[in-house]
């Protein structure tokens, strides 16, 4: 028994991956959350999405994973209980949850809408906060954050639909509005996926342009669908007719080699910006300062959002009817979920419905 | 013969490198330059200084290099002919030129004040103009460029003080001005030499905070007396405190393995950028997306700068100070100023005397 367990007012049930190299065979367990603070808000679970981010975590691909881990971090459900400080919840609200449960509340970035970048931030799920207490994500049946990084669910967006925003589609938006994705911009988005399908919409909806690069050309249809203005696929030779055309890249694609890293740098505008936000276990392919000088270009990475962007986001959401592609399971399949994430065969989004007790 | 001689006007003189496996040995040979049109103008070279991009070329250790080469690309002296078109010049006038000396004139880059970053640029040498007459340097008795090449030189500054602001200089000036450099921000310099001994005065002298990085602990003295706040030894462990703590990073050192890509884009804060303004012969380190991704940060490219750059930044050397840490050499002697320059023993820039007649 931990040292922090007689802190613990509940027990809660979630899945959870035991060894990294059984990260399929997700089994039940017990967890205490956190300790109840005076600005906390326990969240009653209903559906959490499946993230690349979990794959990398529990397969080890990622370095430092803590076992047990309960994965999850696109979280949607109702608010249970707030602390007596919380003022933007109340019991019974409809509430998310996104890939961060914590920072420090006092540096810079915290008080400048850059919470998801405090170097004291707790990740939602293979953390600890600073007293030692553990976080386990959200393939579970409830969870326990500051309302900080607790976001309020617009009516217009079903539970089911909004979960997956919370990571994937904050993770593209962010950089979208922050590298000013627009009207008069073009914008290219890499890779046909969880954030690709989440970034061709939020791009349109912001009013670029958007072309939609993938290396797999039965996506086509799909990035029209999504809105996108022109579909290329990155064989061999792609970047030649578009030198110096796009304005911003968002680049989702969650490989390392494989990425075509110096013909999409050459694609871009003098000083455009090519951002990375997916985290391959690997270094990105090598890179010579002349792809960077010819046209003064700039090659990014960006971390989730901060709760400012994701209102925004999720409100543009509302406005413009973006939509999650997803293929919903019961939260016993999370295993195949991850399974399916981790082949790229999802179509865009697994989210797992809770069905056990909390 | 070859076909092009024909349309030569004028044969004039330079010092070129025939043999790359002989790099320091320059022999006088006679170059005719590109034909005369009616924006050209001609000027007598007094100066023009020795860059490590000259290095680069005549040591094969970029591609492509053309022999026989005549390098140099800070050219200052005198106006001794100008075309009919030509309105910003007269005969006597003081003048440079930098390291391009024609574009497209067409693109979007030339019309935006990006004519540094035009597809279709001439470099000052080892380079052909669309008709096919040779680009060659300033090593040389003359130079021929199109006016928006051409930068008139401020009565406040020498021409020998001049010609290393005109490559030196700007390369470093238009990426501190196009990214922020100024009150209120804390800008690295990476590397005290011929472009960082420019940098940290430009980012002083436009109001920023300076924070010199050198792998070389004696080069202390000289940082703080050009401007430096703060200097810092690129040792072991060295982004250890100083992470989030610089908002952008100016990197002049021109070598591969030996930047310290990961440390320094640690000491970013977030959104922060690090701009390459050197072109070592081999790729970068390795990077891995996390360490963009972590602070949000920017691995940029800078190519000289604009002819609205270049005369914002004479004006501001002229008004601020900005001193040319300089070693005069003859002409003659441009086979050592290269070698000083390969093995970074010069403080901080060779500047060669014409010593031949036009």
């Amino acid at each position: 028994m931990s040292s922090n367990t007689t802190s613990a007012d509940v027990q809660w049930k979630g899945y959870a991956v035991t060894d990294t190299e059984k990260w399929d065979e997700l089994k039940v367990i017990d967890f205490e959350p956190k300790k109840f603070e005076d600005y906390d808000i326990d969240i009653k679970i209903e559906y959490c999405g499946v993230c690349g981010s979990d794959v990398h975590t529990v397969t080890g691909g990622w370095e430092g994973v803590m076992l047990p881990v309960i994965p999850g971090h696109e979280i949607t459900g109702r608010v249970v209980r707030v602390g007596p400080k919380v003022t933007e919840f109340k019991v019974g609200d409809r509430a998310g949850v996104g890939a961060q449960v914590c920072s420090c509340f006092k540096c810079v970035p915290c008080n400048t809408d850059n919470e998801n970048y405090c170097l004291k931030m707790v990740s939602t799920y293979n953390a600890k906060y600073p007293n030692g207490d553990i976080a386990q994500g959200g393939y579970s049946t409830a969870i326990r954050a500051h309302e900080r990084f607790v976001f309020p669910i617009p009516n217009e967006l079903n539970l089911e639909q909004a979960s997956p925003m919370l990571c994937a589609g904050l993770t593209v938006y962010s950089p979208l509005v922050r590298n000013g994705a627009g009207p008069g911009k073009r914008v290219g988005i890499v890779g046909i996926g969880g954030l690709g399908h989440f970034a061709i919409q939020f791009a349109k909806a912001l009013g670029a342009e958007v072309i939609a690069f993938s290396h797999s050309p039965e996506k086509k249809d799909d990035a029209m669908k999504l809105g996108a203005d022109e579909f290329v696929v990155t064989g061999e030779g792609f970047a030649k007719d578009m030198q110096g055309k796009v304005d911003l890249i968002i680049c989702t694609a969650d490989v390392s080699e494989g990425i075509p890293l110096a013909d999409l740098l050459s694609t871009l505008s003098v000083n455009g910006r090519c951002i990375m936000v997916a985290i391959p276990d690997n270094s990105l392919p090598p890179l010579h300062s002349l792809q960077l000088i010819g046209n003064g270009a700039f090659l990014g990475g960006s971390h989730i959002g901060s709760k400012k962007e994701a209102l925004a986001m999720l409100q543009l959401a509302a406005e413009k009817g973006v939509e999650s592609y997803i293929e919903m399971l019961p939260m016993k399949d999370a295993g195949k979920a991850l399974k399916g994430v981790k082949d790229n065969s999802v179509r865009y989004r697994y989210v797992l419905k809770v069905d056990i007790d909390i």
